[in-house]
């Protein structure tokens, strides 16, 4: 594979815009269970420097840049080079962080989501939702292509319960290169049992789903598309297994309209999780996109093609809108470096 | 006059968007500043109040419904009526509220205003400025014609400090019926005097204006529209007095663009006032807009005839986007009569 996007879509978008929905939550900082900031506790940082990168080009609010444990620079990098050499707005969403950033960002009045072994994951969902709705009501009155990233660590724990708790088998994919998937499925059973919810239980209340084992990244996004079909807006999902989960709540609150799900490569052929099966036996499209990183000489870029980050911020979403404006893999690639190279320069 | 605006504009809008800003100031709780609230220290509810009723047809996370002193509704069910028939979408932003409004809104990280003879009305006025343009960059690639009010109580008190300081003589409109333009003026020179700040000495410096004497709307709304100009979209300034200290601040700093102001006849021919004046002097076009209370029954409407509520929330901008749109001035009337209605049936 050596284009950006594929497929390409069909239409072109007139008013394209990206968005990125952000949370934390307690969930994230269960040891060895999400790589997206260098110790747990730096998590709770990890959305607000993933945007402040994206949006001013530098951490401003946060300590530490978010980098792997391995090394490898956050997909946010991925997502500031296809929005800017495609030139698509951005809008960022606040859903319960606990670290603001130092941008606008909208807020919807979520607080950080709780250890989903805690018995409720997250506060107030329907209101959550609500004002998801009544944004995307707004925003799909001005755009007609609206990409929705996501920056929530911890977040394909959360998504593998809720997938369980909607009756869907498949593992979803890690931050970490050897998948933690033993360690998120005693978790996801834990809390599961703690709550006396078992597998498929709640197939017709995801919401509920969401309230006990979720995170507030999923009604945000879930009322979003809402509002945005609403207006006939064209919606996809930028993530991995993370996005399928809000699929699955998607379609389980029966929300329709055009929506479809875009990720990397480096999810879609993680052979630890089951994206493509998810999706396809939840009915939607998938785009897959590929930032070319097998053709650098930069190992933290080359930490993707091993799996150590697949995936986040949109990065997948941001690389088809991207594709869609005309951008090359090529200058995508030579965008990324030279913004790779000029962060590890300032931070030494 | 009896159309709803006057003169319509000689374009048409593609993608019309409202916005409103939003702050709170401790110069609104000096006593008979604004009506802007039953009590100086309800006025901190009013800008939440105010776009809860827009966005939501009722009041959620305040006390009471932000009408004046003599019991005129507050300029919002303008707002929301115009902005409801013409189907306009909306996006609100926080500079510095005291009290947030259960909607989404637009966090720019402002504090609340002081008290304008502390020395420093408005803290990191730079910081304000840049996320104002920020969020402008991005709006501006969406929508091609933006109307943004304000709902600032105390904030003609600001105005008048922020045109003294830039040079411009003549007063400015006021919330209550008896313009307290003694006490205003009183307030203004004391704020002026200790600083050692005379009639025009910070013509070239019209941000230390606004750090000195202003309030945390006017750099949001500075930045506003220095991003939406940016990205070539058409900006309207909408509201009265306040809006003409903005539109001295945007000529200071230079910011080049289609820039406009919208206000309501209760303004325009405010006597106590110099509306057009002010704004002939700085070189830009005026739109007033009229929503015929004068034909209403209801004396809380009537009320606007009398001069005790005149502008705010955007009113006069709101009815211009109706304008536009093509509905009629009987077609608000009957609507924010029928709100009018409502809300006083619910709330007894």
């Amino acid at each position: 594979m050596s284009e950006l996007a594929t497929p390409l879509p069909d239409f072109m978008a007139e008013k394209p815009l990206f968005m990125c929905v952000m949370s934390n939550t307690d969930t994230a900082k269960i040891p060895n269970i999400s790589a997206a900031g260098k110790t747990p506790e730096l998590t709770d940082y990890t959305p607000a420097g993933d945007c402040e990168l994206i949006e001013l080009g530098h951490i401003k609010s946060v300590p530490v840049l978010p980098f792997s444990p391995s090394g490898s620079p956050t997909p946010a990098l991925i997502t500031r080079s296809a929005l800017r050499l495609s030139q698509t707005p951005a809008i960022y969403v606040n859903s319960g962080l606990r670290k603001l950033p130092s941008i606008p960002v909208v807020d919807l009045h979520a607080t950080p989501g709780a250890d989903i072994r805690s018995g409720q994951a997250v506060a107030d969902v329907e209101d959550i939702f609500k004002n998801g709705q009544l944004l995307g009501e707004h925003i799909g009155k001005l755009s007609d292509f609206i990409v929705i990233g996501e920056s929530t660590p911890g977040g394909t724990t959360t998504a593998l319960a809720i997938l369980r708790c909607l009756g869907m088998d498949g593992n979803t994919s890690s931050s970490i290169s050897t998948n933690p998937m033993g360690l998120k499925m005693r978790i996801v059973n834990e809390a599961m049992e703690k709550s006396s919810i078992g597998f498929g239980d709640l197939t017709d209340d995801p919401l509920r789903a969401v309230e006990l084992f979720g995170d507030p990244m999923m009604p945000a996004v879930a009322g979003l598309a809402e509002g945005l079909c609403n207006n006939d807006a064209k919606v996809v999902l930028a993530g991995g297994t993370q996005m399928v989960a809000v699929l699955a709540i998607i379609r389980a609150l029966g929300i329709e309209g055009d929506i479809s799900i875009a990720t990397t490569k480096f999810v879609a052929n993680d052979t630890s999780a089951h994206f493509h099966e998810m999706v396809d036996s939840l009915g939607y499209h998938a785009y897959v996109t590929d930032p070319g990183f097998y053709n650098s000489d930069i190992d933290g870029l080359l930490g993707y093609e091993r799996g150590e980050v697949k995936e986040g911020v949109g990065a997948g979403g941001a690389l088809l809108l991207a594709a869609m404006a005309g951008v090359g893999q090529d200058e995508i690639l030579t965008d990324v470096e030279s913004f790779y190279r000029q962060l590890v320069e300032e931070s030494t």
